[in-house]
């Protein structure tokens, strides 16, 4: 396998043996070696976050194994991080995880358009509804009193690193989801309601499994793993605007935390 | 199942039905009112955190379900992290997690006191060590420099949350390795050593899921999340005194971001 390059499939015969074949190194497995020869493709930069891999069909042609042994090695990438394999789509090779520092100011746009990427944000939902005790308590307000209930996907060179419900009290900031839908900024939207600047008091880390659902949202396979964030931005006067829940996958983000 | 207590099995019969079996629950298996059961008992208190279930035998046998649908009962609760099944030793209830505060002052001891548990260090290697690249160049050595290098599992009330690699420069902490041997603490450690303040410069959070290696580290079930916590600690003029790579297991620690 050495030297093979998985991205730039041209007509000419694959090293190794004459007819593309693998040249079966002793005591390692087919699949092993499929893996190993696309993760040098990957760490060489031959295969270039955010491109797809030829389908499995054409990977077992030009190996000439059978598709089970490449699809194995696809998921073995996959459970490492690597790739990506999504539902119909097809199969990508996955960016280097972006370092997002949690500090007291932490804005998504900022942090992803320093690192030379560009951020995005797609407002699926905006909602007015009461605050549950747990909100209520967050955002120090009586349970049952009105706030903004918004849901954001968030991305990175167009692939989605995030999904977050927040809620923002009312009428404060009832004008923010228009200003949410427009720019998919949480900066601008609470600009819009008079909060010229805004710091992040407290963030609690979990993490669980995706479910299918977070899957289709992230475009990522169930069972990766998510970071769950809850967050609590405050005011210049210490006063809750928003408390977040979101959701990221943990291939596609360091959480950074940064003291001084 | 209503009322049902897994925790203080009796001789009278269950409730239900007059042989203790199920009273099967319209459109709910046999598994999931089982599961429900078990997770309403660790709520309510009746089973404590730590406390070890009954048997899958004898669960079956009160329950008169096959052990097969206790096992997942069992198996369910434990991805969700409500209960640790072990190897050979039995099932028993997680402890709820505990809040971890990621911030300049972080001391593993006084936070697991803090919250009213009993913290616990393990020494199980020290050696000394030449730092490599990536070593050196979080310390601020040159790539070969002597270091110390210990490997420290941690415990709150007894179960493993922790367990991670540290590297110190020497000759600066030779001392270190006898402190942490004798106390478990990395704050006597460095104070032996002449640090009496540290803080923590820099923390950066990814997850992975646990390998078997982990697991029996951690008594956790493989396949289980970890958060990977590379941490750097720095003495009072800035200089790195420990370089730490630590994984957590995620179901039992909450990490928390508080500004100020």
């Amino acid at each position: 396998m050495t030297g093979e390059a998985i991205a730039d499939f041209g007509d000419e015969p694959m090293t190794g043996t004459s007819d593309g074949a693998l040249a079966r190194a002793a005591g390692v497995t087919a699949w092993r070696q499929i893996a190993d020869a696309i993760e040098a493709d990957v760490m060489n930069g031959r295969l270039t976050p955010g491109s797809q891999l030829p389908t499995e069909a054409r990977l077992a042609e030009r190996f000439a194994v059978n598709r089970h042994t490449v699809r194995r090695a696809i998921a073995a990438l996959a459970a490492k991080g690597l790739l990506r394999a999504t539902q119909g789509r097809g199969t990508f090779v996955e960016a280097k995880p972006l370092a997002y520092p949690i500090g007291r100011r932490t804005r998504f746009t900022e942090i992803v358009s320093r690192e030379g990427h560009e951020a995005g944000g797609e407002l699926m939902s905006a909602a007015e509804t009461v605050a549950d005790e747990e909100t209520a308590r967050r955002l120090r307000l009586m349970p049952g009193a009105p706030v903004l209930r918004t849901e954001v996907r968030r991305f990175i060179d167009g692939t989605p690193v995030s999904s977050g419900t927040s809620f923002f009290p009312l009428p404060r900031f009832a004008g923010a989801a228009a200003v949410l839908l427009e720019t998919g900024s949480i900066t601008r939207a609470l600009a819009a309601c008079g909060v010229t600047d805004y710091v992040r008091a407290e963030t609690r880390i979990t993490a669980r499994l995706a479910t299918g659902d977070d899957a289709a949202r992230l475009d990522l396979s169930p069972g990766r793993i998510l970071f769950v964030v809850d967050a609590l931005n405050v005011d210049g006067t210490g006063t809750p605007v928003q408390a977040a829940h979101v959701v990221f996958a943990a291939d596609r983000v360091e959480l950074v935390v940064e003291n001084g």
